[in-house]
């Protein structure tokens, strides 16, 4: 019988080229697939609901695939933790009805960026945060933050190589929060163009350095023109955290 | 004016072998001794509280050196942080007396050791932690925990190639918590043999296993024997947590 196998997965993205598999560059999906490969004895095919970028790290995200194999869901788990590398593990193995797509089935994404704001680097979160010294304004960056909500056009912070054929999205959530010096930023959304968090992160960043009122943001948002947002931030602060379902 | 420099600092150790300087081995006394003589123009000796061993990290080291530099502490602290390699950081520099000595000033020491015990692996901890997956049983291992809390004859805990001179220490502090699958233990005292805290958490393992009762060892003490304690957990679970003054 054909099997629809969920995968909740964790990984650090550092030394990898993204998820999607790509001519001469290691990516996580050619990792994961060829680790099933050598359990399953079959090739298979991964669709994960994020195709996380060269650099960014997954928190929590979700993949499927099918298989005809027999092993049982929890030596399946075992067995792919025990081959994957150790910075790309299995958090949870679940069999789903046939109609289970990861990305197609996923309501929304959630995407966390973090900031280190404070003078000293951290030898602990170097990996998984833009380390930026000078103090940002959080109060500023939240009420900038608020214009980034809603359904609307954001190719305003579309990387240009983006091939979505429409621009518009919902964005539910956007969220900032600081303690102990780290800056969290939290956006929730139906779907995200390419570098779309990364460039909303790094125009909130200039408001919070006071290059840029908060009110600006929703003139960038409403000039539907890339070059007025600020640049992206760096892939290495960014987690792809959960995928809603 | 002759300066006493105390730093705190934290690191990652997987990829040193350990803090103090040895031939044909990258160290964290080397590095540290090599970026402050690029920015003091002058040899110096860093002398730390803790000579953590090869793939063991610090939370809160304590390290000073002596020098007669007339450039300000904080940009001291601001250079040394932008040339130190990412996984070595200063977390904060200040001048003290010229009679302070990070190791013999110090009243005591505390370390941590992380075990990571669920069924899968983690992407984040796997650097900083030991992953051991069948479920130990805490409570054993905390009431075991009890009876190293003392001044005794560690000699049990104590590897071959030591060469303390005495064997007695006072370990005021032993402590087990578990949280989300995390085991951390905490242990304080005026001085550690070598490998001390990896011995002791290795035989409170095989109480948490079930081999050992947790009143045998009180008798692994009592017989100044170290073939009798359990063996040593991995150098890259513990951490030099902080030093008291």
């Amino acid at each position: 019988m054909r099997r629809n196998i969920r995968l909740l997965l964790q990984y650090d993205g550092s030394n990898y080229h993204g998820w999607q598999v790509q001519p001469n560059a290691l990516t996580i999906q050619e990792v994961i697939e060829t680790t099933v490969r050598r359990i399953v004895s079959r090739p298979v095919r991964i669709l994960a609901a994020g195709r996380t970028d060269a650099g960014v790290h997954a928190w929590g995200q979700v993949a499927n695939f099918h298989t005809d194999t027999s092993i049982p869901s929890g030596k399946l788990k075992k067995s792919l933790n025990s081959l994957l590398p150790d910075d790309i593990k299995v958090r949870a193995l679940s069999e789903e009805a046939p109609s289970f797509e990861s990305r197609k089935s996923a309501r929304s994404k959630i995407y966390r960026y973090f900031i280190l704001n404070r003078p000293e680097p951290s030898p602990w979160f170097f990996r998984y945060s833009w380390h930026y010294s000078r103090l940002l304004d959080c109060e500023s960056i939240a009420r900038a933050a608020k214009w980034l909500v809603g359904e609307m056009d954001f190719s305003s912070f579309q990387a240009s190589d983006c091939d979505a054929r429409s621009s518009v999205r919902k964005i539910s959530r956007f969220e900032v929060h600081s303690r102990s010096g780290m800056i969290t930023f939290t956006v929730e959304g139906n779907g995200f163009l390419k570098h779309m968090v990364r460039s909303m992160v790094g125009t909130l960043v200039e408001v919070g350095k006071g290059s840029m009122k908060p009110d600006e943001v929703k003139e960038i948002i409403e000039l539907h023109d890339r070059t007025q947002a600020g640049p992206n931030v760096p892939a290495k602060g960014l987690f792809l955290w959960k995928v809603v379902y």
